[in-house]
């Protein structure tokens, strides 16, 4: 889809807001009131119906008797008026169009219809429609402000399908001293959604960060892709994703009629895109404050410094249990900390001043620079008392401010990042290091968190959000496991050799020919092995039969395979497959194989298709990894060939959207390769996931 | 130990400050203005070696200047004058001290020498000592204040071996209304430990709940029995154990002389005491918020309730997420919502007003009432908007807090918890809950984070903490793997057959007398499976000969075990075993065997010995139990005996005090049994873990 012209929508010449009240409980007052503070700016017309006064302005009756055409026309009346509304803004020249109005899409069918009827009529006029069932929009520095009161300003750029969020982001935001360039409530996104609004964000040269509140991605691939535009075009993205849960769809269907992806898909579209995602709104706004500051981690290791021991020794102890690693330091070091801090400090690290930063507050000065400069740490974390020496008197307090200064300027030549914890994050010296751009939290465990985050954003290499290829000309029909087998195989994944049989002579003369022992499955089971369909390690033509004539008893299936026997005890057992998501398309996964991936719930997603070398990395995230590159003296196993399977079946996957979920497992990994020992595919049902 | 008598720490009959100050920078200054708060109950003598006067009162030269005998003696000298002092409090009939100063066993082995000679003269004094390296003590109720500053009063009994962590949770205490009944720093914890204070706050009649930050818990067992023995007395526990980390160890030790614990023992600690663990301050207050409140939930059922979806839809997320379930209601209740709620109302759970919310406040109040009175739930969580209403304005502020209160006295009749998360933790509204017992939070993870611990708590039988029984009377003094086998085949464990050999004519005659395949291992490993020492599945006696002689050249073992081979195919390997932790003694552990447990941190511990059912217990607690519950059709495998196996190794290693680690990996359990296929004992070594 072509970048949508939203100039009207942020930036209007002028605007319109029909429903304009003089009632505080009503929308329509708070709409008029924010819009009328861009009056300076702009010419802001109040509409309603009943006409009179409204905040000390003459009100029209009727959009038609507005004088100019209104550019942006705010639309907050009720339901049954929404479409004539709509209808006469368009009539009028509206350029775009805010529907603050709820209960349609997201509560009937009925409602639903009547707004993709309403969004057509918008289109073919050229405009656009924001919501509806949205609470409005908003640019600072546009001086635009409909839909919201006192949002305070600054370089977020924010859009979100709930209001109520967007307003617990702000009081977030305000205590820490962040504040929004931008913003727009997508509500229902009968027109415009997340997509369409990345690109005026990541070009708004005042929004230096997004934050996104999303319940429905709609063309996943296509958010997951604006997305990774404007992360590589340098603005970070922060992503609250909601109705990952049951009954979080339950409540997002009702909610904005959105149709939710799984947990695992958006994590794998945010890995691609290089988005970071949270699951709360403290947070997202942790994570914005971070990501505002300007430095990265080169690495995990972490320097903990404070005045007070409990306070560092909780800090190292949630960061070494989160898979930061806070060393040992040098001699030199130490020896310099030892000079610097006097002789009470404790120097390993953490370093604690031990009662000594009240008698001498540039202890804090020079322990932080000494420790930033050191090329044996990655990052420093202050924590706990700094900023509550303001208590003890104003000269306390100027002084402090004074080191927080420094400790801010300290990280900046340093090029390394300083993250606070203090118990006082809203005292004097706490503002003055985030005016020095060093984020503070109140709670050691935002600080932690943060600092892992920064690491691993550091460390990882974004591959891009991968391009779904043209569906395969001749879909899918049937779903049998020859069929998956052949297609498989056809892709280029080696298969443990196999016979398809339906008879006991047949069976018999099939073996004979593999050579025993021999496996027998019965066909048509979706879970074979549950059902007890699978036998291993027949020895001879009596067992065969013996087996045979049991599963013909109790499956009565019409047909069988007979396969060779894979040496399973020389190998690792994998399950590699994809699963298609309503939103995000084919997603690859690989676990271990058997019941160990459920069970353990270690399991590693992607975007489809993946390359090799992205299906590797997948490999190797799992936590079962060192399984397979050869833990304590056990040979490495054959992580390419295991990787070049899961590479080839994400690709099928994806060129076949008819199938819903294919797996091979177990595809048995050893020293020479990785063979597929089953497969499994089941196609999309009409009225399934997809349907709406 | 017995019980100690600390009326003269807590509710003396008279105090010293020795080190008093008129320098508001100095430790003395503080501790004697807060002495001077309690003047009307009790004498106060301030002693500061130059005399004059301190804040308006004459101050004694010496502590036997002072007319009557101080109850309580407070040490704030410097370190060199320290045991002086202390000598002198005991010549003039001080009951307990107080021990400020600094730079004694923390700091070096010289003074922790002396530090323990002055318990020596304290304890034969039959006095008591608080520290030293301490901030002092506080008692709401008896007016004592020493060592703290406005320490807001409530119903927690803190003990912290930290003053400014303790500092911290009074600031995050006070933000949620809740306060202090005793204060208690322990710092180096030289005489008193937290076993020793525990008593005292368990029969303190306005503590209500105690609060623990604890670096060293010196005797784990007699701690544990001590909090097992107030929570089962009816005061909940909250523990912040620090220094579970390599570098928090460090620092814990540099900080209070600490000797740490695994983060492992500590947690099993807790779960047989009962009591909460947590890893900060915030979690700390927050969790005891929850506690402190009235009611526990029966099971995990949540109803989510507010006014916006978007709210809703993040907790549910949480909720899902954290193992809360997040139930569809029924169809009679959802009618009633319906009829209460209004028709824009989403009545499915999470349940969201959608914005009828501020038109009619009262449905906060029925639609918490019909949740809170349901059957098919078993907590709410009210979440999002509710609170910020006042803002609207006084009249609004009126009605908002009297629809508060009626929510909170809806949760009392219900018996069932209401937990709230609001935007405005510090509104009308959020306090009118607070005082209706029900706990408020402002980040929404928090909230979920309580409900997930009350319904834990809720479901747990805390087993009491086992008490080690005697030595066994013949230590073990060889570590060889046929004494493991014999040590634990004597409790009962059963083994796969084995016959120990030295040459090859032994070991092919070992052979046939077990029967092949057979497994061949060399002896004096520690780890043998990762040194090529063991060989699975030899076939005859040609396969034994090679085997055999590539062992005897690569290793050149002294010995050799010849064993039968067991069914692996037909079970699951698990590892069952004992470690030994400084403090908590012998713990007992279980995982899935081979490299499982360790690759994928899936292990269940417990303060050994531990009986059979809660071994059970343990290895039901595992995420891998399904493989041995009968996950998906599969049979159930011998899960008691396998739980008898862990049982008889942890009696075993409790026994034995000398034992380090004690093992069996694998322990083969099979529909029929539980085998054990092998066996390691590691025995403390001097120098070792437990050497201070």
């Amino acid at each position: 889809m072509a970048t949508r012209d939203l100039q009207a929508l942020f930036d209007p010449h002028s605007v319109a807001i029909v429903g304009a009240s003089n009632d505080p409980v009503k929308w329509g007052y708070g709409l008029a009131r924010g819009a009328l503070r861009g009056a300076s700016r702009r010419p802001v017309y109040l509409v309603n119906r009943n006409g009179g006064e409204i905040l000390g302005q003459q009100a029209f009756r009727s959009l038609e008797d507005v004088p100019k055409p209104p550019e942006l026309v705010v639309v907050a009346v009720p339901e049954p008026a929404f479409e004539e509304t709509v209808d006469t803004a368009l009539a009028v020249g509206a350029r775009a169009i805010v529907g603050i109005t709820a209960g349609l899409g997201e509560l009937s069918r009925d409602g639903l219809e009547r707004e993709q009827a309403v969004v057509q009529r918008v289109r073919a006029a050229g405009a656009v429609l924001l919501g509806p069932n949205c609470l409005g929009v908003f640019d600072a520095g546009a001086e635009l402000d409909v839909g919201w009161d006192a949002l305070p300003p600054g370089a977020i750029g924010l859009v979100s399908q709930s209001g109520n969020l967007a307003l617990e982001l702000a009081l977030l935001a305000a205590d820490c001293g962040l504040g929004f360039s931008r913003f727009a409530s997508m509500g229902n996104q009968a027109d415009l959604d997340a997509a369409d609004l990345l690109p005026t964000l990541a070009d708004h040269e005042p929004t230096r960060l997004i934050a996104l509140y999303v319940e429905d991605f709609r063309d996943g691939r296509a958010f997951a892709a604006a997305c990774h535009a404007a992360v590589e075009a340098g603005t970070p993205i922060v992503l609250l994703a909601a109705g990952t849960s049951e009954a979080g769809v339950r409540a997002a269907r009702s909610h904005t009629g959105a149709l939710t992806s799984g947990l695992s898909a958006v994590e794998a579209a945010c890995r691609a895109a290089g988005v970071e995602l949270v699951r709360t709104p403290k947070e997202l706004i942790d994570t914005a404050q971070a990501l505002l500051a300007p430095r990265l981690p080169r690495g995990r290791r972490l320097a903990v410094f404070g005045d007070g021991g409990g306070h560092g020794i909780v800090a190292a102890d949630l960061a070494a249990a989160t898979g930061l690693v806070v060393p040992k330091l040098g001699e030199q070091l130490v020896a310099e900390l030892r000079v610097a801090l006097g002789p009470m400090a404790v120097t390993g690290n953490p370093v604690d001043l031990a009662g000594g930063g009240e008698q001498d507050f540039a202890r804090f000065e020079r322990g932080a620079e000494l420790l930033l400069a050191s090329e044996e740490i990655d990052a420093v974390l202050l924590t706990g008392y700094f900023g509550g020496y303001a208590e003890y008197g104003p000269d306390y307090e100027d002084r402090e401010t004074g080191v927080a200064r420094s400790m801010g300027r300290a990280a900046a030549a340093s090029g390394r990042p300083l993250v606070a914890q203090t118990m006082y994050p809203r005292s004097p010296a706490a503002w003055a290091l985030r005016s020095e751009g060093v984020p503070v939290y109140g709670e050691v465990d935002a600080a932690i968190r943060v600092l892992v985050r920064l690491a691993a954003r550091a460390e990882r290499h974004s591959t891009g959000v991968p391009v779904l290829p043209e569906p395969a000309r001749s879909p899918i029909e049937s779903a049998g496991y020859f069929e998956a087998r052949d297609l498989l195989a056809a892709a280029g994944i080696p298969f443990v050799e196999a016979r398809r049989v339906a008879s006991l002579d047949e069976t018999l003369s099939a073996a004979t020919e593999l050579g025993y022992p021999v496996v027998l499955k019965a066909l048509g089971l979706l879970h074979k092995s549950d059902a007890g369909g699978v036998a291993l390690g027949i020895s001879g033509p009596e067992e065969l039969a013996q087996v045979f004539s049991k599963m013909a008893t109790r499956l009565s299936a019409a047909a069988y395979s007979v396969e060779r026997t894979a040496p399973l005890e020389a190998g690792v057992e994998l399950i590699v497959g994809a699963r298609r998501d309503p939103r995000f398309g084919s997603t690859a996964l690989a676990g271990l194989g058997g019941l160990y991936a459920e069970v353990l719930e270690d399991i590693a997603v992607a975007l489809a298709p993946v390359e090799p070398y992205e299906a590797e990395q997948m490999l190797r995230a799992l936590r079962a990894a060192p399984l397979l590159l050869g833990a304590r003296g056990r040979p490495a196993l054959d992580l390419l060939g295991a990787a070049r399977a899961l590479a080839a079946i994400s690709r099928v996957a994806a060129e076949h959207p008819e199938i819903a979920e294919i797996e091979i497992n177990p595809l048995l990994v050893t020293v020479d390769g990785a063979l597929a020992l089953d497969a499994r595919v089941v196609l999309e049902t009409e009225g399934g996931s997809d349907a709406r």
